[in-house]
């Protein structure tokens, strides 16, 4: 009954106090607190926002109620990266192995995907063999041994923001900015986190839809990441289009690529573009070098000299995977190309990975089985000039049938200039 | 998944559509929708409160969620009497049979006491043999026999009703208007009724604490009521003080006091006001008389006359009881008398109930046993000119303890003045 009080905190729009939201963390994992109430407080809540303090609180309460990751033994200062999530979105595969080939040790626990979110585990498991169910000793021990390592998220870990989680999907309260920065900061101070890269993604394929939703949640990630403690770091990015392509063998195969130094399109160049930048901070953020450029021209170099390549060949491997593998593929491959010449104004994000989900590639719902051969190749960004003739996407589906539905949809989320338009840069700003 | 779009609606101020609002309701009775689904939904209208149309659609709905009481073959206009409940609120008991005797047919479902507010069954049931239990046939060929037949509240009507409300009492959600008066008038609806007489309490011992809420309740239910095609009569009475004595035993002995024409007090006087009031609107809203003033002498002849004790005792029998029965009786009976004399300032209505809870003689949790015996017999008034030596109250209780903790409980309840206090009108303002 006692709970009932804390709702009517949050109900009257008055201040909680930090017991009362450790009694919150602390009942939602173990239960003690009934979903009913703690929907009832989640919706007061999105209504009547958490204040920074508060959020502070409850990011710290929801972390420490369960497990912690102990990373003694591993170098310092511990680094993770967490991304709210895109259409497209393949950074960690790639980013992971560059960093590593610098010398940094990246641990990373990660997600499967739900909606139009792909997940990395999802596409690193497309990859036949690979492991993504280390327990923390392998991920920790792999780290230490290699410098990378990736396994699916705990459920020690945090268990109190997987009930709220849960009940926020079915109540309609995920979209509250302290509620989300709660919930990803407490996974990354549980994880044993002290500098983290937040990328937060920007537009319909995104989490925040709209520009002014993600700067907010950027710049709630970054005032309680202070507050906690942590060392945050922060890029705000373009996901109004997708990053290059979409699926989960083909953005291993396009991860590789990136890898191998070998994009060669204008899809494929902003996911270069953004590995870049990433890097750049991520390697600063640790010392490795003084300035984000000269981080961006270590990665190049790592790139260019085939250690990132090798290095993600050693994680692949390490995971049970390789490089190598043949990746599933699906039986039809039809590239559709520009009936004339013409500019992208636009390619939706959302609308192109609406279209991957309904050809099975994503899930709409949690137990969805994915399909790892489809997918949407993008050989084309906002911006570019494309002649008669020139690809612009290539579907990958499992019969044609699908084949035409995924055309008409991707075509549908296109549209055209006969004018040059601008290219929009894929990363906007940087906290 | 689909209600969460209707969860969504409502978090963001946006209007229902009467067909979510029936979504809702049936989800509610059959349990499709599950508890944490509802209960973000009432928080979300707790904050949004629902406005008049959707008030009413929702009345309609749960009203509609279960079975409907049909009251083919009792005399038209079919009426019912719902009070908001209060602290020695005893007035169903003693008005049901002075409108029976005055040719009304009342047949009423009524509710266990949970808190302060005592209830009407838990009352009749200190009767030896008083059956509450009457299934909807006895209920109306009795009322159709003698007039006058009481029960609890059918599990089948209104079902949505049932689990709404139990939600709303551990989600801090109850306080809303919309969903009061929805829940209010929602059972009237499916108990048949045509012509309905609302007694609205406002003060501590209430269920709307202020003036203001009472008031903003008691228009709610008019404007309601009105929509749903509901002859409503409403009259918004004072609950600052108890309405005379508190208990359960010790208010059916006070009804039967006024019944048999003898209140003789000042606490007494209060009922017997409101029990004229409350006649003189129902027979006048049923045209058995002209004018209210008409109603309340046609009230005070059948006291006086003796018809309606002789209906009481017709009813008590047919329900298994008798108004002669031997009531228990609490083993110490104390009378608190005047130290000097002195002008009652105040008798705090809720603190009175705590303390006769606090004995006892009601629920804290819904499945609290109830002791009958106790209760505190209030002989005055706000307003009454007590003389040194003059009885106050006299305390009704199990043993020597308990009535020496309820007499400073009561008395602290009490406030005085060395100049005379005007006295509080029972009915604030009828509708």
């Amino acid at each position: 009954m006692r709970f009932q009080n804390v709702i009517g905190v949050r109900r009257d729009g008055l201040r909680h106090t930090e017991s009362e939201l450790r009694e919150l963390a602390a009942g939602a994992a173990n239960g003690d607190i009934p979903d009913y109430q703690l929907a009832a407080w989640l919706m007061a809540a999105y209504l009547n926002p958490l204040d920074d303090e508060e959020t502070a609180w409850l990011t710290q309460a929801i972390a420490e109620s369960g497990e912690r990751v102990d990373l003694t033994g591993l170098p310092k200062p511990w680094f993770d990266k967490h991304s709210t999530g895109g259409v497209g979105d393949k950074t960690s595969i790639i980013l992971l192995p560059i960093l590593a080939a610098c010398g940094m040790t990246v641990l990373k626990m990660s997600g499967h995907g739900l909606g139009t979110t792909g997940g990395t585990l999802d596409k690193l498991e497309s990859i036949p063999g690979f492991r993504v169910d280390l327990d923390i000793e392998e991920l920790k021990s792999q780290a230490k041994r290699i410098g990378v390592a990736i396994t699916g998220q705990s459920p020690n870990l945090a268990p109190a923001d997987k009930a709220l989680y849960a009940l926020r999907d079915v109540t309609g309260t995920v979209a509250s900015i302290p509620l989300l920065v709660s919930s990803i900061l407490s996974k990354k101070i549980a994880g044993g986190a002290e500098t983290i890269l937040l990328d937060v993604k920007s537009g319909s394929g995104g989490f925040m839809r709209t520009a002014e939703g993600a700067l907010d949640l950027a710049a709630g990630l970054a005032r309680t990441a202070k507050t906690c403690g942590l060392d945050c770091h922060l890029a705000l990015t373009d996901m109004t289009q997708p990053l290059g392509s979409v699926g989960n063998a083909v953005e291993i195969e396009e991860s590789l690529a990136i890898l191998r130094n070998q994009a060669e399109n204008a899809g494929q160049e902003r996911v270069r573009e953004l590995i870049h930048e990433l890097a750049g901070i991520a390697l600063a953020s640790v010392h490795l070098v003084q300035t984000p450029q000269e981080g961006r021209e270590m990665a190049r170099s790592v790139i260019e000299s085939g250690k990132a390549l090798a290095k993600a060949e050693e994680w692949f491997a390490a995971q049970g995977g390789s490089i190598d593998a043949a990746l599933p593929t699906a039986p039809v491959q039809r590239t559709i190309k520009a009936s004339q010449t013409t500019y992208i104004a636009e390619i939706d994000a959302e609308s192109v990975g609406v279209a991957v989900i309904a050809m099975g590639g994503g899930r709409r719902r949690k137990d969805d089985l994915i399909d790892s051969r489809v997918g949407v190749k993008v050989h084309v960004a906002v911006g570019s000039a494309v002649k008669q003739g020139e690809p612009l996407f290539t579907i990958c589906a499992a019969d044609e049938a699908m084949a035409d539905r995924t055309e008409r949809l991707v075509l549908g989320a296109t549209s055209w200039s006969d004018a040059p338009v601008e290219k929009r840069p894929v990363v906007i700003r940087v906290f």
